[in-house]
């Protein structure tokens, strides 16, 4: 039996991390084969993008002269996540589409919500990179942790390596984008108060995932 | 004053990168600033496509199971070149749109003809390769250089390392691809026949070229 998607977004600092190794460990109790990865993958193209974050490599910034309003980093940022999310679901190395197919849950932090929270800041960005994502398949369950932004904030500011997109207004556009990317979205969601004790939060994940097993 | 951009085109063993050469050189000695500069790029996207080219970096093969007739192969290119194209253009170390706003003129060998050249065989395949490419600004001329297949196998047969493309089948589809996207093209576009003898290849190329200074 093919195993199921199930996908953690939300913004930085809500927990995704945390509540995706709690799910593995609950899921793989009750004997259910379970592998967790997340985006920007672990391979050769999400390499690349952790770099780029880091300021290791350079890539271009500032305004696109030929797309009006076309902001250039998160535009090569979105064209190498559509890359990288290829390669994330079809390299045969260790491919989340090759994982489930062996009948493997696959619990992934960041798909393709994420492109549309953090590389868009209007409706061009927005046909811009839904057109980049069209092809990918939908997780069988994405589960959206809704956390305030000052939360978040405090979170992340306990982290030695702060990205380029971890400041207040960032999150806070990332934070819209995921409130439209929702109401668009014809797929599986559930959405979930972050800023709930880890345990209520991971209960109530379980007990929606735990559905999708009957 | 804005410097041209002009892009060579052609199936591999086309005669390209000598045309570039020569033409660099012509360019220069009437006093045109002028640089070289190819796709893949020679950037750290770029590299990591001549890496997958080579087998060092393995990606996904086989059709995909989400688009019907999409080949995994190319669409993971097709996303990588996008990626490597906009860093090409844009990166504030030796992107080609920097280049031209200092006015010189860039001599590109492979633009985005040669996304729809090689990561296409179906209609399906044309739309999404479109699609992908569509942001991308036109050159100020196009050199299409247009060669046998069977002179284009001899020439490549002396080379050191041949890459997965460089098959008959996949030349003559490609040399189809261009027919296409040539036909649907509306930006400026000279067709050359590369079977003739070097310099008066190059003649040509570069008459037709500096008429873009007059």
């Amino acid at each position: 039996m093919r195993g199921k998607f199930l996908v953690f977004e939300g913004i930085d600092g809500s927990g995704t991390s945390t509540q995706s190794a709690l799910l593995q460990q609950a899921l793989q109790t009750r004997g259910i084969k379970c592998a967790t990865t997340c985006e920007p993958s672990d391979g050769p193209i999400g390499n690349l993008i952790r770099q780029i974050f880091k300021g290791r490599i350079k890539v271009s910034h500032g305004e696109n002269p030929h797309r009006l309003g076309g902001d250039l980093f998160d535009e090569q940022m979105a064209y190498l996540f559509a890359a990288d999310r290829h390669d994330h679901l079809y390299n045969e190395i260790d491919g989340v589409h090759q994982l489930l197919e062996r009948g493997a849950t696959v619990i992934c932090t960041r798909y393709f919500f994420s492109s549309i929270a953090y590389h868009c800041s209007s409706e061009s960005d927005f046909n811009f990179v839904y057109e980049l994502n069209k092809n990918f398949p939908n997780p069988d369950l994405i589960i959206y942790l809704d956390n305030p932004t000052e939360v978040s904030l405090k979170r992340i500011e306990t982290r030695n390596f702060k990205d380029s997109y971890e400041n207040k207004d960032k999150l806070n556009q990332a934070k819209d984008n995921y409130r439209k990317a929702i109401e668009n979205y014809t797929g599986q969601i559930i959405q979930i108060p972050a800023n709930d004790p880890v345990n209520v939060i991971h209960e109530k994940i379980l007990e929606n995932t735990l559905k999708l097993y009957q």
